[in-house]
């Protein structure tokens, strides 16, 4: 039998409880996310599946997305029996110790076809976050300084971030300690340069398509944060993630995570280029 | 005393009817657009003012917003007396027979420091005209054929259009009868090359622009439909129109105008991507 846990490393999203399923890691690198009843399992499904059996999808931007393995029937995390899972790549797995950002993309997190009581529930919590202000809000970061101390803000702090707070945010993000008042920065252009990269061939691509939108869709970033561990310290990794409310895109672009995408990379080039030359040339890898 | 006029060509905003005071034109190539009393009026005044002192904004961006004279008090358009107007460049003014199209840019018409009212109107205007869905909508569109043939779609009609209708709307503005039921689009690449070359410029200001978020602003097409009107037939003319929304960055770039202004750009691109090679090369200037 599979020998499953509940991860560490995720920063938004359910997360399991007692009482509450929540997705769950084994270790071989697979992320276990249990199927809601509501729909919501059933689309996200229905997603990976059209995505990786649709040739105008290139391969480059397929990269952007987790490897997907279907589904599986496994105990639940909260041990109160057996339930359907979305079985795909655990993007933190690889790494010895993950520092992980969440960033929900788009202003708006609701689509035309949702019913009235979900688009009045997403525009509240559009309007209270930073979504409708910035085009996209933090919903999660965690990271260990190699001194063992854990930084993850809580989601309420997180929600309502003004464009100066994301800064400093992003910043702590690529800190020693992200519980240094006085963020270091030491990894800065390791992990924005990369990932400053992927989200303009994600731009591109955006710009163009007319596939799919993407509503209440993440960006995550994922890069090392123990140096001892070479393999992984070369390249941040960029991930889409969270797709139960992707619909179809009826000839138009994605315009709501196109203009939240260009947000946030407006705040990746300010935060490299708050950087001295001496910070960005020594950090490189 | 100013000899003013009801202009012929507006095609979006308040008209001017009995009973209701709306924009005038003098023949010097003067518009003059009753300053409403909402504080909307001194809003967009405000804005004009900050534009034209703010030595951020490039010249090559200025050039895409109306020249501005200030404020004068005329006679009324409804003959109920004097009134402050903002007087600013008629843009089809100088055209003989011009046609005008009003895209309304942006899914979303409200910013988070409106009324509860005021965003609760502009949302449903939003969700039921093709704002939500595309990004923009087609506030208004006016030609006239050679044989003076008048087409203006009713507003009501062009609220809501899918994204096949607004490349057949798009198309039937740059035919030499937007009646006719199959556009040809004699004019679609000396109107769209250019078109699309100035929202281009727009675009990459709007990526690094973080001074204003423009709600509820369009952006105008003219071009000259006068074929024997050589001075004019060079070049259509792109405008920025309507700032009585314009609000502080507070640090973000404007997502929500981005977002629509590239989706309207994926629309320009597909036009002219649908016309034979034949027709790019027979109708350049």
């Amino acid at each position: 039998m599979l020998k499953l846990k509940i991860p560490d490393h995720q920063v938004a999203g359910h997360q399991a409880k007692t009482g509450i399923i929540g997705p769950l890691i084994d270790d071989s690198g697979k992320f276990y996310k249990p199927l809601q009843d509501d729909g919501r399992g059933s689309h996200e499904l229905a997603f990976y599946t059209s995505l990786y059996s649709d040739p105008r999808i290139p391969s480059n931007i397929l990269n952007l997305f987790p490897n997907f393995h279907g589904t599986q029937v496994v105990e639940a995390s909260d041990g109160s029996g057996l339930h359907p899972h979305l079985v795909m790549e655990d993007i933190a797995g690889n790494f010895t110790n993950p520092a992980v950002v969440d960033f929900k993309i788009g202003s708006r997190t609701w689509h035309p076809q949702s019913s009235e009581d979900y688009i009045r529930k997403c525009l509240k919590k559009d309007r209270e976050s930073s979504s409708i202000k910035l085009g996209f809000r933090i919903s999660g970061l965690r990271s260990v300084s190699p001194s063992n101390q854990c930084w993850q803000p809580q989601r309420k702090f997180l929600m309502d971030l003004s464009a100066e707070d994301v800064i400093l945010m992003m910043k702590k993000f690529v800190s020693s300690d992200g519980n240094a008042d006085e963020p270091d920065c030491v990894f800065a252009s390791r992990v924005y340069v990369p990932v400053l990269e992927e989200l303009l061939v994600l731009k591109k691509w955006f710009e163009v398509q007319t596939i799919f939108h993407f509503y209440s869709c993440s960006v995550l970033v994922v890069y090392e944060k123990d140096e001892k561990d070479e393999k992984r310290t070369a390249r941040a990794v960029v991930k889409l993630v969270d797709f139960a409310h992707v619909v179809d895109a009826k000839g138009a672009i994605d315009h709501n995570f196109l203009g939240g995408l260009c947000s946030l990379i407006k705040f990746v080039k300010d935060v490299l280029a708050g950087l001295g030359d001496f910070e960005i040339s020594n950090s490189k890898p």
